[in-house]
């Protein structure tokens, strides 16, 4: 971020042909990205999207209201353009792009890049998720995602995450990363019911009792607790902040993702924008730590990165205001007196 | 709104390839868009915004930060293309119309139509801001607005404001319509202090203290303390229910106007979409008042139909979505057990 344009940027918002902070949050957002792109005129026409897949051994234990095919299956529903975040990155004119971590069933899909970590993460409840090289494969397959953005020109750069059971890993990570019991963390994800979400709680409290006392850093605690998707988009973040680049962040898994990339290099926070509080439980408390206010509140809780694509328009919108509107004195219109 | 095509819309969403109710608040209102456009395939592509400005009488008791020529000036600046709700309109490749409908000093700008309902309204602490002609001329005139709106297919309406002053109008009618003393109703505005907000509160209360006793119905209401842009605001509303077009109300004075519409003939609710929440003190009584949940909360305060322009591409993308997603059946997903 660079603070002479930031002040540059706030200087014009305050000449715009509106009342002094009238367009509310738009404002601080159009700010924020000259600063970040360190540009009088920011734009995020060109928005990068990368779909990280992976599935999760801890689905043994009962976590999830869908089978674990459906991780497979989405990938297929991904490249072919049915799914949510295909619409969505059809409509915005963005790079959609779906990385195949590690399915429990090796695929082979055409469009889809198949990296192949391990037949899923291991159970936590049983051993740690990932062995140290395929957290370490995890993290570097977020980074190359950027860098492929990067020789794009990407101005904007969203990850998404698909993974059955995916959930139960983000809510253990985030227990460890906030110090908080597993109960206030842990939600229905895609659909449990209140018995459902207790006995999710419960495979967490194992989980941690496990692991919790060899959690000594960020990256231990991400290889233990996390996933191959989880690892990747703290990986991804990083290497945003690290290149200059602003990535919009989705719901809970990407927000603890975001917790653990921001743990791991405090000085990456600037560039992580929030797109939206999410109807997951848990994902509050992950916010309040970022000191995250998002831009959306709409009862979302479908991942694949799509609650981020939904909020680009207002992105671009911010920018378009701070770049297009006239100024009092272009305008020839009166300034309050003072 | 048409029941069966809402429950087939339900339906449809059900089966999109995502965990029911996951996309939220986009779900529902794709299942409104279908209910009231009577489509299985909801879109919002042609967008008419229309913008409404006069001046207020009550300007002269110092209840604005800004002078009253700029009611005029931003009249030119809509046309011009440096407004927020110029850039906004391009940017959604929305029809923007202005419509002036009396100003303090008359102008004559290219683009905008002069409809001179006169030189302002009164002021309505000492007498009705309109005479009975007055009011049912700019009722007339969002009505005309809704027709050329629907000549050009469209389908959503959108009406936006202007006019230095009009928020003391609007708190002052929406005070009789909720029953509520000004102090809860009168906020900033444009840019007002605490003490600014006070004295405003205190102009209310003489209007309501000569006026009230003679509000005996909601035109009268209108009439002695609204404004030509609420009338007209009221009377666009009113035509877009009885034409069958959905309307996406903006923030503060839009949504008083929208409570006049309501209140005059409670069958134009359904056809209401509430944009945001604004920074404006009093608006979420009205939004109460009216059992609306908005889209947006982004502490926006200008006008002009700008915040509502803002929530356009959620519809979009709410449209995109419900006709663009496959179903679990068509991408071979499992679906979840029963």
């Amino acid at each position: 971020p660079n603070e002479q344009t930031r002040q540059a940027a706030q200087a014009r918002q305050d000449e715009l042909t509106k009342p002094r902070g009238a367009l509310g949050r738009l404002e601080a957002l159009a700010i924020r990205l000259a600063s970040l792109q360190d540009s009088a005129t920011p734009t995020v026409d060109r928005t990068w999207i990368a779909v990280f897949a992976g599935d999760h051994g801890v689905v043994a234990e009962g976590v999830s209201a869908y089978p674990q095919a459906v991780t497979g299956e989405m990938l297929r529903n991904f490249v072919r353009g049915g799914a949510a975040i295909s619409v969505l990155a059809r409509q915005l004119g963005a790079t959609l792009e779906v990385i195949d971590l590690g399915t429990v069933t090796p695929l082979q899909l055409p469009g889809v890049q198949h990296l192949k970590l391990g037949a899923g993460t291991a159970n936590f409840t049983h051993e740690p998720a990932m062995t140290p090289a395929q957290c370490q494969q995890a993290l570097a397959a977020g980074r190359a995602s950027v860098a492929r953005a990067l020789a794009a020109n990407t101005q904007l750069y969203i990850g998404g995450e698909m993974g059955i059971g995916n959930t139960t890993a983000a809510s253990a990570l985030a227990c460890v990363l906030l110090e908080l019991p597993p109960q206030g963390l842990s939600g229905p994800g895609t659909g449990l019911d209140m018995q459902g979400v207790q006995h999710k709680a419960q495979v967490i409290e194992r989980a941690l009792t496990l692991h919790q006392a060899h959690c000594r850093d960020v990256l231990e605690t991400l290889r233990r607790l996390g996933g191959f998707e989880l690892a990747a988009l703290a990986g991804a973040y990083l290497a945003c902040a690290q290149h200059g680049v602003p990535a919009l962040v989705d719901g809970f898994i990407c927000s603890v993702a975001a917790l653990c990339a921001v743990q791991l290099n405090p000085t990456c926070r600037p560039w992580l924008i929030f797109a939206h509080r999410s109807a997951e439980l848990g994902h509050q408390a992950v916010l309040s730590r970022l000191a995250a206010e998002p831009l959306l509140d709409l009862d979302l809780r479908l991942g694949e990165g799509s609650g981020a694509a939904l909020a680009v328009p207002l992105l671009r919108q911010a920018c378009a205001l701070h770049n297009g509107m006239a100024t009092f004195a272009e305008a020839a219109v009166s300034e309050r007196p003072r």
